[in-house]
């Protein structure tokens, strides 16, 4: 990370914590200068930087100022409360139901699961497509079915490497997106019946799976900013027989929390201690918005114990399919279930996202897409503000691209669902989030799609649905 | 099908059967047109058809002669002995193993699974692939990954119809590999303990698959020509609570079998009155020898019992990962659990293939291959017994790329495969196809490839290692 970024992050930190409220006029370049001794041209590059993040904005002849959406309008909501300590899941019914009534790709796409496609570099990727696939030769293409194309392989290799993760390469098994490895990793370490650790709010498919493996779920609250609830986890891996957990540790879906390194390196040592393996779900790894990645829990295993799981689907190539794990000491297992399953991904997109990533501009693109995010992030932020009742709370996420919104308790966000959609928008109900149901007056909007007045419009018309409850 | 295809069918019956003898001539055009009552043309064209699949050869001023080697040289296997009603399957392990010893991409590919590439039109599909994925929109690179590309799900439902079935275009779900399919249909109708009817010998990747998911084998023995023995299936469905039957109807891996047309519609009826799915894995149906394809059991399919899995991987496209399953009654529940454990194969790869079917020239690309593969079968025939014991027995099936060998009983085809891979020359042991190990002294021996000098030798070396035990 350069000086400027570092720089850039401290003044974003300030701004988030409200120490530099919205509409004050940030430090001139001078003065920012003298006083964290950095060079006018650090700061003046931080400023940059912080323009196109949409923290602070220019006014002509006067500096900078932050930015009225900068300001955290609408209250964090609680951490979850205590819950059973065991459950069935039972709701892969209402999970498909809603997702079949976002699928029209004419409503305002507030509950879709995916960034806008024009965020993604589609056309550089395609010419890296038709290129490898002309150049590549005959056997290649049957070939390496086994763990993956081997260029894929080094290449996401490296890239753990320059974050810091030293990988052992036969640890890498690639997958057909991170959802067959998750399905994978949890095949291998679970039998019908056992116990799973998962978080509350869980992302649906987490629930969708265990249903369908006829796996318990043990439910941990996630707190909206700093994620998994160690000591419910200590007490949970305490009293009962977990056979694995299964978390994002990172901008988990659906409240955007991150733990802090240092909890991730307690939830490693805890699990360790239990010898409880973790299933680590890093989709939104990419999008963090500060400069400094993220490190995942797997950056402190060193016992094999985590199987990391990454994809390309959300920040590069949805439709593409590709995925990976990082399987620790269950890396052969994981790859045996493949080849049983579905052999292999398609060879071509492994084979065009291997050549992306190595001439394609791979890290620009993700600069890019992580400023857009977080500038679309702050458009929805201001216009709840303005649209939704003030006692709506929602979360304040360092990545990605999902809010969660707590409304009022009257509100039902089911029959939420049903009204926006008759009005052309949509979003993800509360209730699909969780094994039991919860959440009935809690929401998951996307904003990965690019702010405009269709959206404005729809934030005031979903405000006044809300208001009518 | 033309006159001089059904013609050309006909003298090929006769050549196999052995009424027109190896070294023999075939009519004359004049005398063939005046007996069969054909036109000189229609003998002609059927003419040049068999010399392309390697039947006959023209002699300067003498006519067409029968080629050698299209004689049973080897005579054919006898049909496996009755086995123990139902059986655990315990051979994964073993597959595991034999497989990873065929890896390496310098032995004569006798045990591969695959076909030379070189076979295929990979630099066509390639062009579809450029094209496809430069003029894709965005949004359809995330959408429609519920059943499907829609067009390749058109052009899929277009050859079930333009082959005799009529196909409702929502029993269609795209997967990723016939192997995905496969596996959903056997969850989406088993518990863990049930019974699975499956064939003896039967793919490897079946009996992979039970052991995996728990399921009892019934065994049904397969007659090398004849396909399914139904007289046991139809004892064993009156006697066991079967589940689902897992049968391969044409072209049998290994055997090569393929049911006749009457057998299949009794099949149906045998389980439509058992009220048993079938899961019809079809994936060598385009590489029949004849000139009419045959048809499925799901063409009797009039009450959903059967899923019928197809894929591109044997026929265009090996490692682009593109199968399918027309589901019949269990179609949304086979839908519902891909979107749960994969969501959609690689979006380009099934545009690629549809971009193909519609342009590429597929049925000319098919009947290419079928004449390659055929004349390849005459070679392998012939050089097996010109090297291997007479006491060999082989099939001699009416397509696909593989030939099963009964060496003498002293013969052990673990053994050999350890002594062949020591001479460069890979196969795939008898042991593999079974759930409980038998089938000690066959081999299934890949002619894929083009013939040459190489392949020649290894036979010669493989007919000595044989002799040796």
């Amino acid at each position: 990370m350069k000086r400027y970024e570092k720089f850039a992050d401290e003044i974003a930190e300030l701004i988030r914590s409200g120490v530099l409220a919205p509409g004050e006029k940030v430090p001139s370049v001078r003065h920012a200068s003298r006083t964290y001794g950095v060079s006018p041209s650090t700061v003046f590059q931080a400023y940059y930087l912080l323009e196109d993040r949409g923290l602070i904005q220019a006014r002509p002849r006067s500096g900078y100022f932050v930015r009225e959406h900068a300001r955290r309008l609408l209250p964090e909501p609680e951490i979850s409360p205590r819950l059973s300590e065991t459950t069935d899941v039972d709701v892969s019914e209402l999970v498909f139901s809603v997702l079949a009534s976002l699928r029209d790709p004419d409503t305002v796409p507030f509950g879709s699961a995916f960034p806008s496609p024009d965020l993604f570099p589609l056309q550089r990727l395609a010419r890296s497509m038709a290129q490898t696939v002309r150049e590549m030769p005959g056997r290649e293409v049957i070939a390496e079915m086994t763990t993956g194309h081997p260029d894929l392989r080094r290449q996401i290799a490296l890239r753990y490497m320059v974050s810091g993760v030293m990988l052992p390469l036969d640890e890498l098994v690639i997958t057909t997106g991170a959802m067959e490895a998750l399905n994978l990793c949890l095949q291998v370490v679970t039998q019908p019946g056992d116990l799973v650790a998962i978080e509350a709010p869980a992302f649906y498919a987490t629930l969708q799976v265990l249903e369908r493996l006829k796996l318990k779920a043990v439910e941990i609250p996630v707190h909206p900013r700093d994620g998994i609830d160690l000591g419910t986890l200590e007490s949970r891996l305490g009293s009962l027989p977990i056979k694995a957990c299964w978390f994002m540790s990172s901008l988990q879906n659906p409240l955007g929390a991150s733990m802090c390194e240092a909890n991730k390196e307690k939830l490693y040592a805890l699990l360790q201690r239990h010898q409880v393996p973790l299933i680590e779900d890093d989709v939104y790894a990419e999008l963090y918005f500060n400069q400094e990645p993220p490190k995942p829990v797997k950056s402190h295993d060193h016992d094999g114990w985590v199987m990391h799981c990454g994809s390309f689907s959300k920040s590069l190539a949805p439709g593409y399919r590709i995925g990976w794990v990082a399987g620790g000491r269950y890396a052969e297992q994981i790859s045996r279930l493949k080849l049983m399953t579905t052999i292999s991904p398609s060879v071509p997109a492994q084979a065009a996202i291997a050549d992306y990533l190595q001439h394609g501009g791979y890290d620009r693109h993700l600069r890019k897409l992580r400023h857009a995010l977080e500038r679309q992030q702050g458009e929805m932020l201001a216009s709840a503000a303005r649209h939704f009742p003030a006692s709506t709370r929602v979360t304040r996420p360092s990545g990605g691209y999902f809010l969660w919104f707590e409304f009022p308790e009257r509100v039902d966000s089911l029959q939420l669902l049903q009204l926006a959609l008759a009005q052309g928008i949509s979003l993800a109900p509360g209730p699909i989030f969780s094994a039991t149901r919860r959440f009935r007056n809690c929401a998951r909007l996307n904003y990965g799609h690019p702010w405009d007045k269709r959206s404005e419009n729809a934030m005031e018309l979903l405000g006044r649905i809300v208001k009518s409850f």
